[in-house]
Order: structure tokens, then C-alpha cells, then sequence
């Protein structure tokens, strides 16, 4: 998320007119990336769309990849804040997921399940599949932008599993050698693999067996 | 593949101008679909750089979709070959890696290590790479073209994985109860996710690791 130049300087007025093109800007750029694809999305059809000026833009941004990937991560930002919020019962607001740790209760398979079952409603949901299947394409054929959302985005999500599973081994939970980096890919791939194929569907029981099977494979002798 | 009407008709000449065509047509799909990307790459531009003319593809082929499946199929085919061809000293010609069964030493974990080792292989080798990457991407935002691929191509290499643990299952080597598609899920699912993201190099050591894995979450208790 860009901090606008000279922001404390500013009056209330001009950071709330700031803070609503930013949202017009990320509305537009993940609209269009999902409509015409990443090739064919460009700076001047974000900024035509969101209704604001090419300069605006580029005060902000150096290119389209940069917008797309603040816009994408904003959504996802949302989307974890809303799915801590339901399971707070809505009480306080709760970190967005990718700054907070995994959920510990101390019980390592309910934490694993609520985990990849939100991950599951997730990749469910439209407003967050189009977007995420349009970058993940581009990803998959562009080294470059791949590579700076996987920086961004996945390594820092996969980091949070690889922590839960470190505190369960230090309990005692798992079986000291296990390789916790490969555990989690275990957990991840599958479900990633299914979405993006679509071979079958993509439900919370799903989760609920990787979660058994990766533990199976992990636990003491 | 298609087979060229009439084909018994024709003379040993005309056969072989059909399979140097067919050849062209392949080689031109797949080198397009790498350098200008699925969307771009048109029936004409193929049938430009085979030298053929437009009809000779329309003869044989009802879209550009179509050619492409075929054409990567071919390549698919021909890497299964080599690889089998590689594993017995190139002594004597094996049926494509797609048609026959997965290895079947008795020792499962050997054998597993075996297919998902030919299968890193195949994703580092370059001529391989680029147009899997290339229809992966596109499979993923069209879901069309991805079930096509996904039923002519993908499951029916699950299916070979499946039967394979199906008889170690019935040797007694697995548990009884052990849910076989999840487990071969396991072993494929990872392994893609690693190789699409490019979030770690792809060796044979992961592979080895996926089946130690995935067979200790299977194994008898």
C-alpha cells in the first residue's frame, strides 16, 4: 500500500479524496485483469476506469504490476480480516491473517482444519477466485511477477504454517526430524493443485483429510 | 491423433507428406504457444509457420485448441517414451509412459521415487517446460480448455498412480482403509504447486521426499 507523498502535510479532506482513488484504482485494476487478462490490462485503462487521471497513477506506482499486486494484496487483506472477524463472533477486530500467527489452541488439527477450510471459502468465493486465477496464470508464464508474488503473498503465508508446526514439535507433537517446510507444501499443494485444475471439488472435507494425512506422516514413532 | 481420411487409399508417398505435415503443424503450435502466448496463437499463424495451408489444419482439426491438445499430447507421448527407452538401456522400444501401467518392482516407494523423479525431469526440460506452462496458464482462467486437459491428460495419470497403490493396498503394504486419490494427490499436487510457483528447485531429492512422506501417512498402523 503506497503512503501518499507529504501525507501529514495534507488537510483531512484531501487524504479522504486520496484514500477513495486508491480504492477506485484497486476496484478497476483487478476488474479489468479479470475481464481482458494481464496482457491486454493496462495503466490508462485503470485510470480511466477508476476515473481519475494516468499521473495519479503513477505518483503511486511505477507500473502495472506494482497496482495489481497492492490491489490484490488489499483484497486478500480484507478477506483475512472478515474471516477472523467470523470466528471472533464479529467481537473485536482482529489482525489481518498475514500479520497474525496461525490460530494455537493447542490443538494442532482443529488449527490446521480452520485454517485450510478459510482458505478453502476463500478460493470458493468469486470475488477472490477471478482475480487470483488471472495473477496465478501470469505467474505461471511470467518468472518475474511470479516470483514477487510469491515473495509478497505465499512464502509469508507458508512461513505462518511452518511456525504452528514448529511450536507442535517443540510440544512434543511431531516427530523431531520431520521436515516441517515439506509438511506444509504437503498441506498447500494439494489443495492449490485441485483449484487451479479443477479436477474435484474443493471442500472443507478435503481440507480435513490433508490436514489427517500430513499429520499421519508426521507423527512420533 | 488425428488419422487422415482415407488413409488405407493412399500411396506410401502421400502417407509420409501427411505425417511430415502433422510434424509441422505440431513443431508450429507448440513454438507459438510459447513465444506469443495461448490467446494470440491463431489457426493461421500455425498453419504460416508449418508451411501448410489453413485447410489442411481444418481438415484435421476442429479449432486451434484442438491442435494444441493433440500437439502437446504428441510431446507428452514422446518424452514417456524416452524416458522408458532410458530405463532399459534403450534395449528395446517401450510403450508410451500415458498407456502402459506405473512400474512394478514390488517395491513401491522405489517405484514411486522412479515416475516422480522422470517427472521433475520432464518439468526442467526446457523443451517441456515452456508449453506446459503455457496451457497450464491458460487451463487455469479457461475452464473449458482445462478440463480438456485435465480429462485427456491429467487424470488418466492420477488413474495409473491410483492402481498402482491399489495393488500395494491389496498386498497388504497400505492400510486398508486408506483413501488412494488423496494419497496420490499428495505426491502429484506438491509437486506442481512447487514447479508452477517456482518457490524451490525441483530435484529428485523432493521427489524422494514426497513418497517417504505420503507412504508414511498410508502405511499399516
Amino acid at each position: 500500500m503506497p503512503t501518499p507523498k507529504a501525507a501529514s502535510s495534507r488537510t483531512p479532506d484531501a487524504t479522504r479524496r486520496s484514500e477513495r482513488s486508491r480504492r477506485a484504482i484497486y476496484d478497476a485494476a483487478l476488474a479489468l485483469v479479470v475481464e481482458v487478462g494481464y496482457a491486454r490490462t493496462t495503466v490508462e485503462g485503470i485510470a480511466s476506469r477508476a476515473g481519475v487521471g494516468k499521473q495519479t497513477i503513477y505518483r503511486w506506482w511505477p507500473s502495472k504490476s506494482a497496482v495489481l499486486l497492492d490491489a490484490y494484496l488489499d483484497l486478500t487483506g480484507q478477506a483475512g480480516q472478515e474471516i477472523q472477524a467470523g470466528q471472533d463472533g464479529g467481537e473485536e477486530r482482529a489482525e489481518p491473517a498475514g500479520s497474525a500467527g496461525l490460530p494455537d489452541t493447542g490443538d494442532l488439527a482443529a488449527d490446521l482444519k480452520a485454517v485450510l477450510r478459510a482458505t478453502v471459502d476463500e478460493l470458493n468465493d468469486p470475488r477472490f477466485e477471478a482475480p487470483t486465477r488471472a495473477l496465478t496464470a501470469e505467474g505461471v508464464i511470467d518468472p518475474e511477477l511470479g516470483a514477487r508474488f510469491v515473495e509478497r503473498l505465499l512464502e509469508p503465508q507458508l512461513r505462518l504454517y511452518v511456525r504452528r508446526l514448529a511450536a507442535a514439535r517443540d510440544a512434543g507433537l511431531l516427530r523431531p526430524g520431520a521436515d516441517l517446510r515439506v509438511a506444509v507444501e504437503l498441506l498447500v499443494g494439494p489443495l492449490t493443485h485441485r483449484w487451479l485444475m479443477r479436477t474435484r471439488p474443493l471442500t472443507h472435507a478435503y481440507a480435513d483429510e490433508l490436514v489427517d494425512h500430513v499429520l499421519q506422516g508426521i507423527a512420533p514413532r
